[in-house]
């Protein structure tokens, strides 16, 4: 199928792209073809990546808010998980977030969650990109009993060989939570499968100290010392890492997905984003799960990128907007080996922000307002592996209605 | 006019609202009248307070971001001011602002800048609220020159006597941009027309620094100490307060506007908001100007409130969902002394915010919701004084597409 947008702005000048067979076939003024999506006074941009997701944790949205961090855990996300967790609600979850992903303008995400296959069955329906990573702790979840979870791990890596839209990942939850043993299994089942890995790392003060209590390192220390990082793992949080840590992540050429509005909701602190940057680390962003965030919105995730560090920093000109829209577009798609941007022979990715709205008027600068004044409700037109996941906001691929219907009478 | 608001939520439970003459009329099942609004599946709120803003600033939106204060504000946003401002720039300016605050469910806001009549014309044709302040300054302005912010400001209060709809106030810029005898003067001329009056306090550490050095004492004390402060005072931002100056301020009963994301993107710093939480000062909330924020949705503003301060004492009790919401609605009603609430007998002041929407389900707590998961966009319907404003997203007071190019061609 061919499709060609018109007259959107790339880069502030008016210009069309042909899509064919998936492709960015032609940027400029390429003829007309059958269907033609009339863009005129909207951004075209290739797609959002989320790099941090619980995607089926949609269902546990504002369900416990404000909340210390062991009361929100250990009193109501986890007896929640225990009694509610299934493929179905984990389908269910799944879909939602798909559903609020595509509205929100984002067109690839990672994931690290429980019941892993039925995220990637509404990935498929959604029409969305996908990195997904079964979720490897040692102790008893409500998926399986303790032990089993590297089995599961490859289960899911087996039933799911990577193709165009899915790229399978190992999960191993975090360095607290998984022994030493179970990090280098995981690494590899990885390297097994060519699979990358998805884990969590220093997000929260007390994590760092308990690391370096055990094993007399700081945790990317130990992490490094025992060969478990690398160019296929995917750090999310890193919010503790001193300068020798970040000179560690740079080194093995790991991928940090920084996550500031869960950061700043569960008040875990604040990522030395500025200087992991400034080390040469194209660091990406991630929302983390609804239940810390609530939302999927990459828009407001890049604007709080860029405003947090300033104040963090007292300094105005930390994190531009620049460099929080590069994070969730440019700096993911090189961490992650997508082949995205509004370039001819790019995979065809490309949402379209409509700027014909109060709080985008006057345009001085696009980029500006992507980061400081849009929302996810702005993008219009959702096009993904050259298909149109929504146009004029009506998704497409799934059914709204039921979706929200149905997440509402599952509910906790 | 009657309006019948049918089986919107309030507080989680189905209710109606019957609006007569401006009032809320009835809370329950009302009988039917001619003009039904079906708001089933809808939050119904009183309106958001904004209590800071400089709404003709919406021209420099995205102008000039990611700089130091010294540079933004000498190299950009004073020269565009001064060859730019003017009536009708003004005008075009605040009618932009008004039409973002209808579509993002705002329905009274607190200003101060220039060509105030201008904003007060634009404000009139909206149909919303505002309390008004022309701009006083010790030095020449784009409008005026040395020594006639006075004179200003009186013809400002003089054409404009207060009444349902606008508040006229007085608007002595700052402690260090008007010296004492101005200060003292506004104080007067604030009183003599029983007028409120609305400062910048304290937004940076150098500012703070500056009037201990010149005046042996701290903003707020030497504020105090020349009997400025009181009920009638609304002071923005208040970000360098120490623990006497907020007893001050309390003693006073001095209104406090907070202004996170400006106060973020500018890095001028945190305001110590739970300490006034804390000594029971009734904090309200602003946006700021579009030249630091850049947009003046409320939803954003309460969830920056609420993630700001949990990462700043890194405690994720600090600032509630709830004292968020509080935050833009009673506590600037007391402040103000606006009669607004979903009661009968209160001005009929109300928005519907559609919760059929993949963000905002499934619905466990719409407080949650409305500030850690929504956005502006999410507003179905505006009413102020009992006149549909918004309804569908349809704005009926402000032609949109007029307002949006008109901005776009007489942009700096």
């Amino acid at each position: 199928m061919e499709i060609l947008i018109k007259d959107c702005l790339i880069g502030g000048a008016e210009k069309s792209i042909l899509v064919s067979d998936g492709k960015i076939s032609e940027v400029g003024k390429p003829k007309t073809t059958d269907y033609v999506i009339n863009a005129k006074g909207m951004a075209a941009l290739p797609g959002l990546v989320n790099t941090h997701t619980h995607l089926a944790m949609t269902m546990f949205r504002g369900m416990a808010d404000d909340l210390p961090l062991s009361d929100w855990l250990n009193k109501h996300i986890w007896p929640a998980e225990g009694k509610y967790l299934g493929g179905e609600f984990c389908r269910t979850g799944s879909l939602l977030g798909c559903l609020e992903m595509i509205k929100s303008g984002t067109t690839c995400f990672a994931d690290q969650y429980f019941f892993m296959d039925s995220t990637a069955e509404a990935v498929r329906e959604s029409g969305l990109r996908a990195y997904l990573a079964q979720a490897v702790l040692d102790f008893k979840t409500p998926q399986y009993e303790a032990g089993d979870a590297l089995k599961v791990a490859g289960r899911f890596l087996r039933n799911n060989p990577p193709d165009e839209m899915i790229k399978p990942m190992v999960g191993p939850h975090a360095p607290y939570t998984c022994c030493e043993e179970t990090l280098i299994a995981s690494k590899e089942l990885a390297q097994k499968h060519a699979a990358m890995l998805h884990i969590h790392i220093s997000e929260t003060k007390s994590e760092a100290e308990q690391i370096k209590k055990e094993k007399g390192k700081r945790p990317v220390e130990y992490l490094d010392s025992i060969g478990f990082l690398g160019g296929n793992v995917l750090a999310a949080h890193c919010v503790y890492l001193n300068e020798h840590e970040i000179q560690l992540m740079k080194k093995n050429n790991t991928t940090i997905s920084h996550n500031p509005t869960s950061n700043m909701k569960l008040a875990s602190g604040v990522a030395p984003v500025a200087q992991m940057l400034a080390a040469g680390i194209p660091v990406t962003l991630g929302t983390d799960g609804c239940a810390s965030n609530n939302n999927l919105d990459m828009f407001g995730e890049m604007r709080q990128a860029a405003l947090l560090h300033k104040v963090a920093a007292l300094d105005p000109t930390a994190v531009s907007a620049r460099q929080a829209l590069q994070m969730a577009t440019t700096n993911a798609y090189k961490s992650l080996g997508l082949n995205l941007g509004l370039e001819v022979g790019r995979d065809a990715d490309i949402i379209l922000v409509d700027l014909k709205k109060p709080h985008l008027r006057p345009v001085h600068n696009i980029e500006s307002h992507l980061v400081y004044s849009a929302s996810g409700a702005d993008v219009d037109t959702v096009i993904v592996a050259g298909k149109i996941l929504m146009e004029r906001r009506q998704v497409k691929t799934l059914n709204e209605e039921e979706i929200l219907e149905k997440a509402e009478e599952i509910k906790p």
